[in-house]
């Protein structure tokens, strides 16, 4: 085994990309914690702030740690129980348990380098949250962003970079198992577990964390701002740590997880329909070689280093010097990554592809025969073209729909004066709305890719979409660091000007947080599709997918419906673990100390008691995950074991068709009515009817403040209905649909295997 | 031309039908409205209720007529104007001006058949409401639950009747054209135009009246108990008639059109199936005569007169006697009907049917070569059976799921304790939840049925889902009626006790219109899948659908789109129109009158002016329908149009697999709030913190009295959030997946002709 010119773009960017990611780190690392090595600034109640972070900083840590070690704990029992499931039904159904041992090994390896991922993504960005608070308390915005953003990007480089390495190098080293072209299509097999591997723990980080982070937000909201009349973040709230832990857990741990199982399987989806082997044709990808094989996993790397020299734009060549420029910086970052990509990759496309190759596709032609793909690297270029601008369009129009500079928003913040019911019935048709644009880019994408290169084109629009994926993960790093730095400088008694400043980071942070979750609905959307075509391709179909089948019908509105379950599931689980959280709370406000006094009427032995909160939400999400997790897992599982293939393919089908539409408008209808709460709470309107504020000074406001205060507080439960949208629910259901796919594509041996893939009740 | 056997079973049947709607009618109204002929009675504020009864009835007619002169005006233009589209295109498609005449004329037919029955069903229920009233207030539980149901079944014996005998007169009339059973296929396409003439005035009536009927209940919600803390339905509200009116438009005659459409279309999809000739087989069943054919009309005939049967058992048999029976006698007769029409569909079978016969299918056999159905009577009775019971059973998990009789509306109200937030994400959690059984049913009732007689069998399961239709309408038309009597008695200030009757009966009615929905959801779904059917077999396309084609896959998401688009504009209009009602209802509450009173403040001079709330009202919902009606009618002729038939098949496979469980969900959401509101209102709950009570008595209850009072206050706005979700856009999510479907069916011609089915865009 020699190494070929894709190895020497492959392994130097990887390298390049956690080098990257060092220097950043120790850039970062150079802001001390340590009050003695600091300007020392006083509280307006005479606190020392510096002298509380470290304590503050140490909290979140712990708890995060916490969290973690029990989430991963069962997450590593889950994946060696199911290693061993997938050794013995992959062995079975293959009759080749070297086969069967690969695929278990493979999946094995996704899953560790997605917890390692997880694990390092969330201890830079806890390392980098306090750090930012004090950059912005001591140097002003260009230091706060910069830190933030630097934090995010350790995180974004690390994880694209371990992701590519760890799948080349397990790729390599089942080359050496199975050398030839001929066997490469076992090879890839296997290596689809890496991807099954990535999406199992992105399930349970997604769903573990989603539900954390939000029984977190609601119970602390509940008891803090409804119970008690307490501010957010305000210290003497138990629940306050166990919510900025949460932003931790869910949104970077959890949307790493999400991002990095896409792109581990996009890539598997890929190499599997490419190594697929056409009858009588020499002219194939896998006779082409390993350079034309690995071109998919040339455009993430290649990614990398793209995503590296943006983001020397963001922090060097034109950094953000006032608020203003926060939110557009970040949007340079997303469409100069996007647009750069474009000839990178038509580059490597005309290096590394055959000038014509043929592929096995799915389509039938006009006398029902299954066709076959006659791709140039032209047309591949085009098919990753329309991921990577349609994700950006995506990205846009989710943006319009959520932000409050933009009138759907404002007109939702409108709504609020008819109250709270008004609010909900609105922003429900804001959500189902926003679906319409990102519905039709993607089936222009999923249109053109498919007319070019069948499913090999859509693998290649979903890699397109995740090329920029380093970008991706620092924008999305960037969100919840900056808001944990607010949180910490509320906490530690900070003058309100570092807040005001942390929240205008997060406040462009949460936008472009809306965009990265757009992102991930629709390359979810391609994955998935790229899965389950691989997994027909796999399944050796000749005739289509007729979906006038009575089992593919019948288990079509079951995959439709399967995301209502997940969805209702992972809501009561909030409604569930917020409640347990709100006792916990009331409890501790009720306790009376010797003076008489308890942590609310200023108790100065009382302590809020932010541990045993913690463990409350660990253990109630990691409690609540598992029903989720398996309905998802199990569900092709059982399709294919009892009614046979066609069952999975009804069941895909649906499932994909379904998710996409409610993802879509539960991240929307929960960001715009976030982001509705904060128009009205932060006074942006014009209507003075909006402008809420705690102390009104003029005539005018004064007149107003009744209405002001009720369309707040329409706003705020508008904003609880819709956390557990846009952190727990929507989002995971990118992951049901990939998941479900890639169980199928892993299983797909096993499925034929059983009475000719007819299953156990013999459907004929 | 002769008369069979078939024509002496619907003929009388129909003709029964409409003399025991007479009777019924002849029955009801005995009561008279006149206060001279009765015993009169002394409100407590000194009025006397009979002479304010038929004042407040003669404002409730007017605006019943009123809005549907309006709506008819709308939906004659629309119809005639379409009729000519469809003579066009029909004409074009078929290269035969007959069959465009033919195709049109029988919409027309249809669309008129369905006002009518529309008109007439509104007119009875509006008659019974004030008579249900007096009959409460006179003679007790026993009268008023009659005369209640007997309006119900006036409008469902008259409905069922006139669809099924002017069906039969149509197809008899158009035999005259083609009395050749080689050229049935032809009359039957031709007679599909009846299916899509219902059921498009059954969109404008479920759209135009759903958003009618909760623009004025959210608007007189909104202003009367929020903004001036009135009761619901106090007369001072001058929302209130229109509210009243709203339930007749919305419950009565959409509902009505709804369902009709259901009958229509399913009847029709049954006989363009079973019409389908297959090549070099004599044993089909357009071969074996008139009689086979119109097995499917003879079901709904018999239906009739079973349900007439069943109804004399509620009314004469086993009256109500006490409230506690209301329930019981209603579900008793939904499930007698149900089981007593299976020995009579298989009894027609076993008549009608030849013992064996073929058909042409959809599914394809192990060669890819599409398969023939062969059929015998006992698979066709299975086939209506599956249909029959797992209505029944969707109906009873409906309940489980939306009376306070069970748990899951019971730890809704519990939710309500944490506010407005945690009810509504619980009450969506459940809503997602409630789809899981009905999903597993459909789909088991989709699968038997369609292995046992392909597309026919489940064309047939639809059928005998709507067997029992008269029945169904019956407890259909007694929600409302119910709902209306209890508005009067409120209204003319009669006693307390006499409401207290009324909200009986209504509570019992809400339940069961609950179920009702269930089953109209159900039998849409299965009729939508039947016509989708009888659209693939009319396209003769002998390959089956590929969902992995480019242009199906791609029009598969947007078809899972469009109910969410569709439910977007919906819920906006009923916001926007309810506004537009609050700002009249605050005007009028503002009007300042010679001494210085308002209408709240005891004038005597101001009087509610209703007239313009309804004016208002009809107005709003008027205009904001087209837009909806539009979006479903004209996105398969576009995709038919522009892409081809594959992009419809795409369309209708996603719209059907998204409409059923978003219906679903919306409906049942919307049902438990409504009784979460009731349970806590009406104090049922043993936890005195979710007892609401005006003037708490006790120590316990004043103790629990603002914990009570937060709970009401949610279940309120939770109610509010219901309102457009069961009454406005989810039931009128079926007429989305039903009319899509036959609108692709009756221009199956046209959209075969353009290219060859490849569309303007000549898609390959």
């Amino acid at each position: 085994m020699h190494f070929g010119l894709v190895d020497e773009i492959i392994v130097p960017s990887c390298i390049i990309g956690l080098l990257a990611a060092l220097v950043q780190f120790l850039i970062i690392k150079k802001i001390s914690l340590d009050p003695e090595k600091q300007e020392l600034s006083t509280s307006l109640t005479g606190e020392v702030p510096e002298k509380l972070v470290p304590e503050i900083y140490a909290k979140i840590m712990d708890g995060a740690i916490q969290f973690l070690k029990v989430e991963y704990a069962i997450c590593c029992l889950f994946c060696l129980a199911f290693s061993l499931v997938i050794y013995f039904l992959v062995s079975w159904g293959t009759h080749s348990s070297t086969q069967g041992a690969l695929t278990a090994g493979a999946f094995l390896t996704g899953a560790f380098t997605s917890m390692l991922c997880g694990f390092l993504g969330m201890m830079i960005a806890t390392y980098s949250n306090a750090r930012t608070t004090l950059a912005c308390a001591k140097k002003g915005y260009t230091e706060g962003f910069n830190t933030a953003f630097r934090g995010g990007s350790v995180m974004g480089y690390a994880l694209c970079s371990l992701g590519v390495f760890v799948l080349w190098l397990l790729l390599t080293f089942y080359r050496t198992v199975y050398p030839e072209a001929d066997d490469w299509e076992i090879l890839f097999d296997c290596a689809a577990g890496y991807g099954l591997g990535g999406s199992t723990v992105a399930m349970f980080g997604r769903v573990g964390g989603g539900i954390y982070t939000k029984a977190t937000d609601v119970g602390a909201d509940l008891c803090g701002k409804v119970v008690a009349g307490l501010d957010e973040d305000d210290p003497n709230n138990p629940a306050t740590i166990a919510d900025n832990v949460g932003d931790n857990v869910g949104d970077i741990a959890g949307m790493g997880a999400d991002l990095f199982g896409s792109f581990a399987e996009s890539t598997c989806a890929a190499l599997v329909i490419a190594a697929a082997a056409v009858e009588g044709s020499k002219h194939t990808l896998s006779a082409a070689g390993w350079d034309a094989m690995l071109f998919p996993v040339a455009i993430s790397a290649a990614g990398i280093v793209i995503c590296i020299l943006c983001g020397f734009v963001a922090t060097n060549v034109a950094p953000v010097k006032v608020e203003a420029d926060i939110e557009r910086v970040l949007k340079v970052q997303m469409v100069l990554t996007a647009l750069l990509m474009l000839p990178v990759i038509y580059y490597l496309a005309v290096l590394l592809l055959p000038a014509h190759f043929r592929l096995e596709g799915v389509r039938l032609n006009e006398d029902g025969i299954q066709a076959e793909i006659h791709g140039t690297p032209f047309k591949a270029f085009i098919c990753a073209t329309m991921g990577c601008v349609g994700g950006l369009i995506i990205g846009l129009v989710t943006e319009y729909f959520t932000s409050h500079s933009f009138i759907p928003t404002r007109e939702l913040a409108s709504a609020c004066k008819f109250g709270t019911a008004v609010n909900i019935i609105q922003g429900l048709a804001l959500g189902y709305k926003s679906c319409i644009i990102p519905v039709f880019v993607l089936s222009s994408a999923i249109f053109v890719s498919f007319q070019l290169c069948d499913l090999y084109g859509i693998a290649l629009a979903a890699l397109g979409m995740l090329a920029t994926l380093s970008c991706g993960l620092t924008i999305d790093g960037f969100g919840p660091i900056s808001d944990n730095a607010g949180g910490i400088a509320e906490m530690a008694l900070f003058n309100p000007e570092v807040r005001r400043r942390t929240d205008a980071l997060d406040a462009a942070g949460n936008t472009t947080a809306a965009i990265g979750k757009g992102f991930a609905i629709g390359s979810a959307a391609l994955v998935s599709l790229a899965l389950y075509g691989a997994f027909v391709i796999r399944l050796r179909v000749k005739t289509g997918v007729n979906i006038l089948e009575p089992t593919t019908f019948a288990f079509l509105i079951i995959g439709c419906m399967i995301p209502y379950w997940f969805a209702a599931l992972t809501m009561k689980s909030v409604g569930k673990a917020a409640g347990e959280m709100v006792a916990e709370v009331q409890r501790q406000f009720s306790k009376v100390d010797s003076k008489g006094k308890t942590l609310l009427t200023g108790s100065t032995e009382l302590k809020p008691d932010s541990k045993t909160c913690i463990q409350i939400s660990t253990q109630a999400s990691i409690r609540e995950m598992v029903a989720p997790a398996c309905l998802v897992i199990l569900s092709p599982l059982a399709a294919g074991t009892f009614f046979g293939v066609q069952a999975v393919f009804g069941l895909l089908t649906g499932s994909l068709g379904s998710s996409v539409q409610l993802a879509i408008s539960m991240s929307n209808s929960g960001g715009a009515w976030d982001n509705c709460k904060k128009y009205i709470k932060n006074g942006f309107s014009e209507d003075v009817e909006l402008r809420y504020t705690k102390n009104p000074q003029t005539e005018e406001e004064k007149k107003a403040a009744p209405k002001a205060r009720e369309a707040h507080d329409a706003a705020v439960q508008g904003d609880t209905v819709g956390d557990p949208f846009k952190d727990t629910s929507g989002p995971a259901l990118n992951i049901v649909m990939k998941l479900q796919a890639i169980v199928s594509l892993v299983f797909a041996a096993y499925f034929a295997a059983i009475n000719h893939g007819h299953g156990l009740i013999q459907v004929q």
